[in-house]
């Protein structure tokens, strides 16, 4: 089994090596002036002893070793490694449960109501909004749902899988393959994220249009709250009353536990297409996205990296926008679609078409590494954070300027945009931003840049999160967007569900 | 203005004349054993005298007019209109309101509040469910949209449009052509039924994949609830928590007033291609559709009639099966996909391929023209129900049987099924049953089938409703299908919303 970093993203040996660190810094400080020190990857440091215990029924699921309890004591936001690599861990759980069954995590819920203990279910711990770290200041939980995984049953002729929370990506996609299925749902932490987390915060695949959100990929789910089992009717499609699932997707786990979920699946894809677009101006690559999504060609990546992005991410430093297409299918050619799309883009002003793996096979490469370089960039004394969202396509603009202003001084602040996912009617923007970060006050600066970005995302329409969730970085955002009847309706949900208030205090509401 | 029935479907220069009566008597006479009588159109009864009286602040809203009154006293179900053809208005609106601000239905629902009255929200009176008949013995208001109507905004740039929740389907239409917009969402009812009713019920388009629910069309929801305005942020995608507006879909008016929508428009389709294959067993045809929708081919229609049913809809007396296909594009020709969905068809013993408006056009004509012959079957003397489900594919034929044997005794009861969507995780059925009514006591035969028929449903995996909505008619069936956790988070959410309980009780809880 290889090794989990505790406080950084991914496995401890894909994490950059002191010769492509220095590589990094050198690239990097052509860009941003930089000190030179390098951060030290930190030991465990050591933790106040657990303040609870379970009884003896659960003490088999539990554990109160320092390494795992300091490796889910955070997400993997940049606030949450820079804390970390400074040997802070604010807010320890006082004990990691692993229930092996839903009726241990029934059980673990009412010892946790019954003592007083926050619960915070725990799938990757890939959140960047603070989703998994408790900041009250009584004794909590992190569950764990690592046990709860595998794909459990296949169901080649409707399509469907039912799948334990705590599947990662990649043992959802390798118990499919035999099948010559696949879930299609790639979000960047795919790695080290799992099915539960995903449903739990509304994920979004990185495939660009067509049913790319979790939201639409679960079938019916099973559900252990404080007061019971919630377990959704397996049917394809259903108008009995406001859709149950929904009502747990997206709940960031205040409802109650998702353990496991049937998803539907599809046949793999046996025709692709693909092709790199450059343009001039990244603003007729938008128009050209827009009007490839809104031809219904439904392609399944369509994807705008600005100049800037496309150098860093792609390697291409023409100075040119790039925008992926590709398209696939199980059962029919797509080279007619691409052909149609790519036409589109010249309308637009593209050029120079790339077929195949080039800057987009380059560009997935840099996509999936990125966390661990991000983690690179933070000991050499970077502020890395990445900010996403949706708006209508005719609010981009506006956007876009006021979140670079909001960032940062230009001289000393790097902002590159994505737009990962384009609808019919908005797309999708992600947006890097790079600065020096002050020693020792990294948190603080993080905090001026996330309230000044955020605010400047809301001020011009512009969601809270598209992918990314609340959790407790995001709250005071979602406070503004979220309507307040709605607000009332969910605390009262909440209040029902879970009566003792235990499940992840803190997040969304209350 | 064209005159509505008051009693039956849609406008009354458009029912079925004595001619047209006769004939249908004479083509159902084959195949049911009916009386020769034919019930009279009824005039609208007396009616008690209404029990409240609305302040002078809102009297201007608000009519007793008691063909108005009776007009807004049942849905359309066989069960309304045959009680309303033997004269029967068993729970007539003590008044209906027409509101023509969200603040006038702000102002209703306070006072409804403070007398206790009870209100049913109403667009265009179309549920078959008992959606809009309030069943209690207190005082209750018919709350009808209609002047809340109308396309306010089009914004061709994202492909959105606002539109008032009284608006019915011709209108919406009517609206977005100019702008070679279309939101291409055609429920059977489209012309008598509004977009406030389609949200409140999860309505389903008539187009077989692809994003027919008007679940996936709404870009944004206004509504006006006893506590307040639920407005939400009109985006393109959000991860913001449990989407809020999915609380409202399917709510069917016990939350709140929907008063407008946002909604998701498309470009008016350019390129069109349809077929009809021939199956000469049923059975062939949905193996042939189950490929077909999973295969990613996504056509617009994909709609399977059974022999009976292609014969008494689509005037097919071959004996066979027809598998209905259309493809359709804004931007680029169907006819290759059009011709792969056939070569799947053939592959599965479809034969006699029919281009065109052919079968299709017919089955289109009489598909609007239904719910007239169902009001002159039922002057005949004939029972007609109309159920529909969904269900995984291997589930089918049991339920199919299940449904046949519940339905009545062979010799006296005829039933149809057609599936009307298909997905990749199972097919929607609908089912049409005819047979001879009890004079007299049609309302305990019809619900002694539904009860019987509904149970069937249920034993075999399907879902109690995939698009006619729970209203009063489904409680049964719906309160075994919701899952417990999720009921008690609905109740605290209604009770949170409408404290004073107003809002169209006995629908869905309570």
């Amino acid at each position: 089994m290889p090794v989990r970093s505790w406080w950084g993203w991914g496995r401890v040996d894909r994490a950059l090596d002191d010769g492509q660190l220095r590589a990094l810094g050198e690239q990097v400080g052509l860009l941003l002036p930089l000190d030179g020190a390098v951060t030290p990857v930190p030991d465990v440091p050591p933790l106040p002893p657990p303040r609870i215990r379970p009884p003896a029924s659960l003490a088999s699921l539990v554990t109160d070793d320092d390494r795992d309890r300091a490796g889910h004591a955070y997400g993997k936001a940049y606030r949450d490694v820079v804390r970390a690599l400074a040997g802070r861990v604010d807010h320890p759980p006082d004990l990691v449960a692993r229930p092996d069954t839903d009726a241990a995590v029934a059980a673990l819920l009412d010892w946790a109501g019954d003592t007083g203990t926050a619960v915070v279910p725990y799938g990757g711990g890939s959140s960047v909004v603070g989703g998994v770290e408790y900041r009250g200041t009584g004794p909590w939980l992190s569950l764990d749902l690592g046990r709860l995984a595998g794909v459990s049953e296949v169901d080649p002729v409707n399509h469907a899988a039912r799948v334990g929370a705590g599947t990662f990506g990649p043992a959802v996609e390798a118990g499919l393959r035999p099948h010559d299925l696949t879930l299609r749902h790639f979000p960047q932490s795919f790695e080290f994220s799992t099915v539960g987390g995903w449903v739990a915060t509304r994920a979004g695949g990185h495939f660009a249009t067509g049913p790319t959100h979790i939201d639409d990929l679960v079938q019916a789910l099973r559900v252990v709250t404080p007061i019971g089992v919630n377990e959704t009717l397996r049917v394809p499609a259903s108008g009995a009353g406001p859709a149950p699932d929904r009502l747990f997707l997206g709940s960031e786990g205040i409802l109650g536990v998702i353990t496991a979920a049937w998803l539907r699946v599809r046949r793999r894809p046996r025709f692709t297409a693909a092709a790199a677009i450059r343009f001039e101006h990244d603003a007729d690559g938008r128009a050209a996205a827009r009007a490839i999504v809104q031809s219904g060609l439904q392609p399944a990546n369509c994807r705008l990296l600005d100049p800037l992005e496309a150098a860093i991410q792609a390697g291409v430093t023409d100075g040119g926008a790039r925008l992926l297409l590709g398209f696939e299918s199980a059962d029919v050619p797509v080279d007619p679609l691409l052909a149609r799309a790519v036409d589109i883009s010249r309308a637009h002003g593209g050029t120079g078409e790339t077929t195949g793996g080039g800057t987009g096979g380059a560009w997935r490469e840099a996509f999936l590494r990125a966390p661990y370089v991000r983690d690179a960039l933070v000991r050499l004394g970077v502020m890395v954070e990445t900010v996403e969202t949706a708006c209508a396509w005719d609010r981009f603009d506006d956007l876009r300027d006021a979140v670079v202003d909001a960032a940062g001084p230009r001289g000393s602040t790097v902002v590159t945009y994505r737009l990962t996912h384009v609808y019919p009617d908005g797309p999708a923007p992600y947006f890097t931003i790079l600065a020096p970060a002050p020693r020792g006050a990294e948190v603080d600066r993080w905090d001026e840049v996330k309230r000044a970005v955020n605010d400047a995302i809301a001020a011009h329409g512009g969601t809270v999160t598209h992918h990314h969730a609340v959790g407790r970085d995001h709250r005071r955002w979602y406070d503004t967007e979220r309507p307040e009847p709605f607000h009332a309706a969910l605390r009262a949900a909440k209040a029902a569900l879970d009566p003792r208030g235990v499940l992840n205090p803190g997040v969304l509401i209350g």
